[in-house]
Order: structure tokens, then sequence, then C-alpha cells
């Protein structure tokens, strides 16, 4: 097994964008979900698209223990550019709402030890019918450069099938000539349907650090219940795909917002851990209930997603409404995560072993519950957990080797300590 | 408007079964939908049906104040009984999971000033294949009121369309002839689709005091959602069924459970509340987020369901995934509540006047917002309203009529203090 995870990120290495960022995927924080394109600063003086907000999330990045656990870009979405172009051709940031414009607000996000994204267009305008950068590709990225910009998503409102073929990867070479690392979120798979043969994940590698790939969350549990599924259902493309320095993208984390329970929270949370995926929360930081925050800083779950491998996980059971991944992680260890789309009221019972999930390498994994933090104890591969998984929750542990084939001693010693 | 509602009250009076009882809804915690027939006490001491669970719960509702503020039911539900009845040929509970029987049980209860409810069937057996009371409706009766039973759930699988016609009448009689005051709840109408003409709500308010229409609530927004769906499409058929000792029930609170946030908790609680429903939850008291527990004793909202009329409320507004629906209380008073089942992100506002909701009698009327606890002010009928509303969330708030065709002078003083 350990053989055969080499081999693919030899693949991955060869295929993926040489720009150095992203070897683990990217954390952060992003506006579209939860604010949208709400211009209106007059009545939402604290939840409009300008500075401010975006000032007060870097600020909570900080002082909420954000950005010490991992999240560091804060990423503005739609809706942020002034209506025209300036005299010299170049974008603009609305004057009401971004009064001190981008660069300054870049400088600001430096100041506080984080990145600043940003967001465009393959189109002439945005989703949100503001300008956008096709056609402009050059002086755009050269703007962002300018103002010291770490990310871009961009979007494909307002192109076509041919359009998108020219101007993404027209945009990726401006960007790369500014000289200046600036991490580059392309959603052009999602606007192909996510699938080969209309989407090229090693053309894509090549030119993108992270893809969306399917259609955008909303806030709701049904939407990430069918994005998981269709993770599952269309693994064997997308897994080959990810990898340092290249990620799928399931779209933003909506934990804290109106309508995921704690359960539920936990659940997307786990399993964007175990998918690899970049992890931008889309939500109020100064609202979050503690328990929210608990889940979405826990270093286990995030040490899960920025495991140095970024192996992909893969989907091994799906029975009774509940599906059952694992993900291999370095040092021959595995992340396991079983969660449960069920409603009938009280935690389900689901049975499987090690072997079922092809976790080979040793006869004997030692298990650590990473949302209950408990050692769970010492299995055989061959042998069966009995696993409760809560309704619409998730289960979640660590397997790490210690048979006697482990290479890594000082493992044996603190499980020992352990057991 | 309020002279059609003294009709429509004199209506029901006469059609409503006549035991005096829950003259308001009635207000409690049911085992099922949290507790389902889990009988694995090895393994789950707390949590398994039997004594021990009611007595926590019971426990409960005195300690946490849910008595305080109304909730007097502890309830019963399915997988209680022995699988044998006894040597004269009553049930009895199971001995392993209520060693001390329901009649101590019932003891404990009422010693903590509540009232307990037990569950039975219609058929031979139950839904999860125990003993049932069909054919044994007059000794089963006469038991539970030997035990000191305050209310029966009374369940219809293992019947048919004809039997359900003799036995649910039948065991009604029995429950009467007892003289003991119990609280009859008929499965019956969701077992006929719960519409005219299979259902004849005229005949049912004569039987039982409360009715399940309509299937039965998982954990899972999407089935709340569903639920209040149907009542607002059949209400015609609905708010003549409901008043004072006769309720359509369309089953328990989950707030509290796996899979409702925060907002969609106070949805489900509010919107039932404004249907005049039962209040039964189900839900592990000992373990309630703070925040819920706050949403579930609302006595703001717990008096709108218990207001004295007993009138069901009806959906007026049913636009861009936002339903408003109005109340009429008592003196002249409206409670108004607008639920979205959006997923976009943020607040959606909608604008509608309280003559949409043919709120009349006064000129004025002054808004009380039942979750924010603020006065959000005075309009005339025909002034619009500018209401926000969370994503899958709920605005709520009681109108109270203000203007000089108010009889009520005490009211006007009050709400001339607050503006």
């Amino acid at each position: 097994m350990r053989v055969t995870i080499v081999v693919l990120l030899l693949v991955h290495y060869a295929l993926s964008l040489n720009n150095g960022l992203v070897r683990t995927p990217p954390m952060g924080w992003l506006a579209w979900e939860r604010y949208r394109c709400n211009t209106n600063c007059a009545q939402f003086p604290d939840d409009c698209i300008g500075e401010k907000l975006f000032m007060r999330m870097a600020d909570r990045l900080v002082s909420d223990g954000w950005r010490d656990v991992g999240y560091e870009y804060v990423n503005i979405d739609d809706c942020w550019p002034s209506r025209e172009r300036d005299a010299n051709g170049r974008l603009v940031g609305n004057s009401t709402r971004f009064p001190s414009g981008i660069k300054a607000l870049a400088d600001y996000v430096h100041s506080k030890g984080l990145k600043l994204g940003i967001y465009s267009d393959c189109g002439k305008l945005t989703c949100g019918g503001y300008i956008a950068s096709g056609g402009n590709e050059k002086i755009d990225a050269e703007t962002f450069a300018a103002w010291g910009v770490d990310m871009l998503k961009y979007d494909g409102c307002y192109s076509n099938e041919t359009s998108r073929k020219v101007n993404y990867p027209l945009m990726g070479a401006e960007l790369n000539k500014t000289g200046r690392p600036i991490v580059y979120s392309c959603s052009w798979p999602a606007y192909e349907g996510g699938l080969p043969p209309k989407v090229n994940y090693t053309e894509l590698n090549a030119i993108c650090n992270l893809w969306r790939n399917y259609g955008d969350i909303q806030d709701s549990w049904d939407d990430v219940v069918d994005i998981m599924n269709w993770w599952g259902d269309n693994q064997d493309v997308l897994i080959p795909a990810a990898g340092p320095g290249g990620w799928n993208d399931p779209d933003m984390l909506i934990g804290g917002d109106y309508t995921l329970s704690l359960d539920q929270t936990k659940t997307q949370f786990g399993m964007w851990a175990m998918l690899a995926a970049p992890l931008f929360m889309s939500n109020d930081l100064s609202k979050l209930e503690p328990d929210i925050k608990t889940v979405l800083q826990n270093r286990d779950v995030i040490a899960v997603n920025q495991d140095v491998l970024g192996v992909q996980g893969r989907r091994f059971i799906k029975q009774d409404s509940i599906q059952v991944f694992s993900k291999p992680l370095d040092k021959g260890e595995f992340a396991v995560a079983a969660f449960s789309t069920r409603t009938d009221g009280t935690p389900h019972a689901i049975k499987f072993s090690l072997n079922d999930l092809k976790i080979s390498g040793a006869k004997f994994y030692s298990l650590f519950d990473l949302f209950e933090s408990k050692h769970l104890g010492k299995y055989s591969t061959a042998e069966e957990l009995d696993i409760y998984v809560d309704p619409n929750g998730i289960s979640m542990f660590r397997a790490s080797p210690i048979s006697v084939e482990n290479i890594f001693v000082e493992e044996v010693f603190e499980i020992n300590e352990n057991f």
C-alpha cells in the first residue's frame, strides 16, 4: 500500500502547478456563502461587502486562535470592484465600501500575519455583474500582484467552453509572470460538469492550484450530503487529480451559519479533512457558538487535512445510509471516518474491519477518536470494529501502526504508555 | 373577524370530546423520536426504554424548569410491555426494564407534579411488535386507569380501515368508563391519509383529544418543512378541526436532537406554537445546549400556543420560500410568524402588512418580537412591514391592538410606556 502511495505522489508531482504553493490544502475564510453580494452598507454596516468586513474577520482570525491552527487566508469574493476601471484601465475596489483601497487592505491583512485573496472572473463580468478580467488578464494579474494579493479565485460566469479553454490558462500564465506567488483557484471544471472527458485533470493540475469541481454550496445539509455523495461516486476520477500543489475543492465550510447542527458541522468538517479539501470557512466569526468553534479548530482533524502526503480519502463502504472513508497519512498512518445521513433518532452501529478499508502495512493499529479525543484501543486489521454514528453525525479516528513491522519505534513507546 | 372566531369556537365546542381535558394543547416529553425501541440496557443503561429513562426525564422536567413553563406530561411510547399478558390477562411492563412496574412509575411522576402517558395500539401488536390492545380494550383501559396513567397514545399498526373504525371509538369509550381523566391521542387519521372523505374530523373530535394527522417526524429539517407545508396546504380542513379539547398533532419537537440548527429549532417551535400543536419534546433533556433550552422554554412563544381561544394559525403568504402565518389570540391580539426555507446565506426581507394577514379589529397594533424579546413599534394595519428572516429561520411577533377601538385600556397604558 505504501508503495502505491509513493507512486501516486510522483505522478501528481510531475503534473501539478509548479509555483511551490499550497503543498497542503489552503485554509482560511471566504466571504461568499455567508455574505453573498450584500452591498447595502447603510442598512448592514457590519455585514456588507467592504473593507470593514474583511478587517473584522482578519482581526477575529488572529484574536480567536484561527490563525494559530492554520487558517491564514482572508478572501474577498464577488462584488468588490468599482463599476468602472480607472483611467489606466486598472480594476479598483468600490470606493464607498473599500475607501482605503485593496492595497491598504492587503497591508492590513499582512500585518496580522495573514494572506489576502481576491476574486475575478474569466468573462467580461463577474457572476454578480461586476467588471471582470476576461480580455484584461495581464493588467489585472499585475494589479493583483501590485496590491500584494496572495490568492485569486477565478470564476466562470459570462464565458463559454471555448473561451474558458483560453482564458483560464492565460490568467494562470499572467499570474506566474508577475513573479508574486499567487495561489490560483479555478472554477473552470465546475462549469464543465466536473468530469472527463470535458474536464482534463492532468491539464488542470498544470494550470491551477485548486479547482471547484461541482456546484456552489448553499447553507443546507442536503447540499453537504449531495457534495459528499458526488465526491464518493466520482472518486476514481477525483483522487488521482488531488495532491500537493493541486486540490479538488468541494467549496466552503458552512459550520456556524444558520442551518447546520453541531453534528452536521462535525460531519462536514471531518469529511472535508478526509477529502484533502481546502478549508475555507464562510461564516460570521464574531457570532460562532463555542462548540462550533471547538469543532472547526480541532487540531487533530486539521492534521488529517494537512497531512504531507496530500492523498484524498477514498470511500470503501456505503450501506444503511452510512459511508466509511479512509485516507492514507504519512508514516503509515490512516484516517478513518464514518458519517451518517440517517434520521432515525438514535446512534446507529456499523461494523467493519480495517481490512475492509484496505488498511495494511502493520498487523495492529492503535485507534484514536479525533472528535472525542480518546483512545479506542488496539485492533488487528482483521478485527471487527463496532462504531456508533449519530444521525447526520460522524465518527472519525486515526489509525497508527503498532506491529513489529512498524519502523517508527517512538510510536510504539507512546502507545505503550496509553495501554 | 372576531365574530367569525367566536362562531368557529362554538362549532368546535359542540363537537369536541367532552372529557374536560386539554382545553389548551398538551405539553410534555415523549420518548419515541429520540429513543425509539432501544431495549439494549446492557450497552445503553441511560438510554434504553425503561423506568430509569422516564424517571430521569421527570427529574429534568422539574429541575431544569420545564414543568414551570408548562411541560407536564412524561410519555412512554412503544416497546414498554412484557411479551406476555399476566395470569389475569393484563398488560405488564417489561420486568427487566420496568422492574418497579408502571404503577410505581406513575406514582413517581405524580410525586414530581407531572403526569404519565403510555402507549398502545388498536391492533393485536404495536408497531414494534409488542402486545397491543386490539380486542382487549376494556381490560387495558382499566389497567391504565388503575396504574394512574394520564394519557394514552393509541397507534394503528396491525389494523385496517374497518377495524380502526371500531377500535378507536371503542378504546375511547372504555377510557371514559374508567372514570379517570385520560387524554386520548389517536393516530387514526394518519393511517387514513389525514384528509376527508376518509377522515371525518367531526367524528374524530367527538372521540379523541388529539390526533396524528400525518406521518411520523424523523430527526430531519426536511421532515419539519414537509410537515409545515402539509399543514399549510391543507389548512382549510385542519383549522376547523382544532380547538379546546381536540387538537391536530404534527408530531414531536425535535429541537436538541442531532440534526436541527438553532434557527431550525426556533422555526419548528415557533410554528408548532402557531399551529396550536401539542408540544411534546423528544430529546435528551440532560444534553441540551443552553441556547436550545432557552428557545424551547420561551414563555412568550408558549403563550401563543396556550392561548385560550385555541385557534390554529392560518397561512396567508407563501412567496420566495418564505411563509407567513397568523393566529388569532384572546382579547383581539394576533400572533404572526414568517419562516424561511431559503438557503442563500443571508437573512432575506419579506414585506407585508397586517391587512395582508386579515388582521383587523383595530387601526393600530403594537408589535413585540417573541424570539428577540423586543418591541418592534406601532403599525397601522395598512403599513408595510419589512421583516428579515434568517435562512431556515423564523421571525415571530405578537400584535396587540392599540387603537381607540381597543376595549382593553390597560394595554394602551402598557404600550404607551414602551413608546
